[in-house]
């Protein structure tokens, strides 16, 4: 791989997805994107006896799910890269913990997906791994209890707040596969000031600005050369501070950006408010929709570009900003338009 | 780089330490390595006004340190690694805000500075970065806090409880330097079904007899060849089990083990029982005391393992062991015996 500009890879040898899977809970599988999952759970506590166990349970049924469709084994794969959004990440460690592929936890929020997916391509490319697993997930219920109160109080949530996915994707990356990993960058953390948990859209749309205005720089693309630019979890407020941003930089997004977290479901009548959030949000979009799209080639070329909001309710209780991140990742299908 | 064995790295060009910073509270100044720490903070606050802070500021100072003493800019740094053991992660967060390096957050409890060095030393041999950063932090009344109880309840602590080092270790890998990383191995996700919040050692044993049996395995290296084996916080319980584990497999680690938990403290005088534990023990144990002995070639070859435990103070609650994970480096001076 080379570095192009000042922070982007371009992976020469490009890393491919072998294969991916998306589950998801009820409400998603009621949304737009409902037909594209692989596997629903109109049951969220997945038989599970909390929402944390649930929620591993999502993750170990996407990543068997993505192993099973490489056609590999678990045994053949030589790292896996997971995170989700719970103290110390630990749906990721109960619902991996069978598979006994060398772990490395990762935490960037609802960035994970990106970060999972970045960090799987370098291992691929440089040979450090023949193939690499990607994966997150959130709950609604489990999330809620975590970051603002248990769902028991019933409490108002607020217009620009957003909905946490109860959702997990998964990726295999791999030497062989129909769409490549052609280039990435990894954001910096960006904090403009916000301190509203009720609005992390506002919080996360900064860092997708400075990311994917950095891409762009670094490798001399306009906007206009994708068939989508998708972000993962901005919602209604966050997309549109992230075009008003970026137009401020003479950059025109609005054509070609979409974001996961409106995706995901229907604002009008799912009662979500400003859309989407959560790492599976994001993830099941990608592992779910737009893969398969791509694999039908009705998306060619694309940035995922996945945020996340890096605070914790003690952060928030002690005054703290929410500091944002993103990392961006370009997939190409093979022998699409360059 | 090639895979040896079933999961081992080696780095053919390998990366090295371009330069490295430990940083510590008073009563790790006070302990048996107290002369190898670069700063020593008496006032454990850090004049900050939450613990969380304290922390932060912790990583802030030993990054900052181990850049300068790179003879380079934050600039010229490409990624930064960098996880610790609080929810979310915010020491890492708010401490590396203002360094505006590309950020990939980390999560493997205890286990962290082996997991931002191996991954460090992966992105600069295959050249996705030419300088990468790998640190972690931990504090004991942080740490307290979240996994135990407020320092104010003054609870007694078992005789297998560990005492949370205030410590951070960072370390700047680059192309050129005196240490270099070797080889390496990101553990599996080993439970071997022990409970008890307040005896980690025992938790993390089974990892570590694991990871370095399989590192053994796969490079065919004895222990006696290396100057030191290093884990990275088992304690007294956790690494009498190790060398019991890997007795059971025909191997002596008796000789060569060194535990960074029991090098940090006086046993005997500083009242921490069975030794000390957090993400920092073993980084600034590395950062301070071991590298320093590897520039003045008093170590030649050494096996860095640092070991996390994998759990949450909720996962407890609900009745789950505590799996534990083991990532082993190995690091020689250049030119050092074979």
């Amino acid at each position: 791989m080379k570095r192009i500009g000042k922070s982007t890879l371009e992976f020469e040898t490009p890393p491919c997805v072998l294969s991916s899977a998306a589950v998801v809970g009820k409400k998603e599988a009621e949304g737009p994107l409902g037909a594209d999952f692989d596997q629903t759970f109109e049951d969220t506590t997945l038989q599970q006896d909390s929402w944390e166990k649930a929620e591993a349970q999502l993750q170990k049924e996407a990543v068997s799910l993505a192993i099973d469709r490489s056609g590999l084994g678990k045994q053949d794969m030589d790292f896996i890269f997971a995170g989700d959004l719970l103290n110390q990440c630990i749906s990721s460690t109960f619902g991996l913990l069978e598979f006994g592929i060398p772990f490395l936890g990762q935490y960037g929020a609802c960035s994970t997906m990106a970060q999972t997916l970045f960090l799987s391509a370098v291992m691929v490319e440089s040979g450090a791994a023949r193939r690499a697993v990607a994966v997150t997930s959130s709950h609604f219920c489990s999330a809620e209890r975590q970051f603002r109160t248990p769902l028991e109080y019933g409490a108002q949530r607020t217009p620009t707040a957003q909905w946490t996915a109860t959702a997990s994707g998964c990726a295999v990356l791999a030497r062989e596969g129909e769409i490549q990993v052609t280039r990435g960058l990894a954001g910096k953390v960006v904090d403009l000031g916000v301190k509203d948990p009720a609005n992390m859209g506002a919080a996360m749309a900064p860092a997708a600005a400075q990311s994917i205005y950095e891409f762009l720089e670094d490798t001399g693309a306009s906007p206009e050369e994708y068939d989508g630019i998708f972000t993962g979890d901005l919602g209604l407020v966050g997309s549109r501070l992230l075009c008003e941003l970026l137009e401020g930089n003479g950059i025109n997004l609005s054509k070609v950006h979409r974001d996961c977290g409106l995706m995901i479901y229907d604002l009008e009548k799912q009662d979500v408010h400003a859309g989407g959030s959560g790492c599976g949000c994001s993830a099941s979009v990608l592992c779910g929709h737009i893969l398969k799209r791509m694999r039908k080639k009705e998306l060619q070329k694309i940035l995922f570009c996945a945020t996340g909001a890096l605070m914790s309710p003690t952060s928030s209780q002690q005054g703290e900003n929410i500091p944002g991140v993103c990392h961006v990742l370009e997939l190409r299908t093979r022998g699409g338009h360059s």
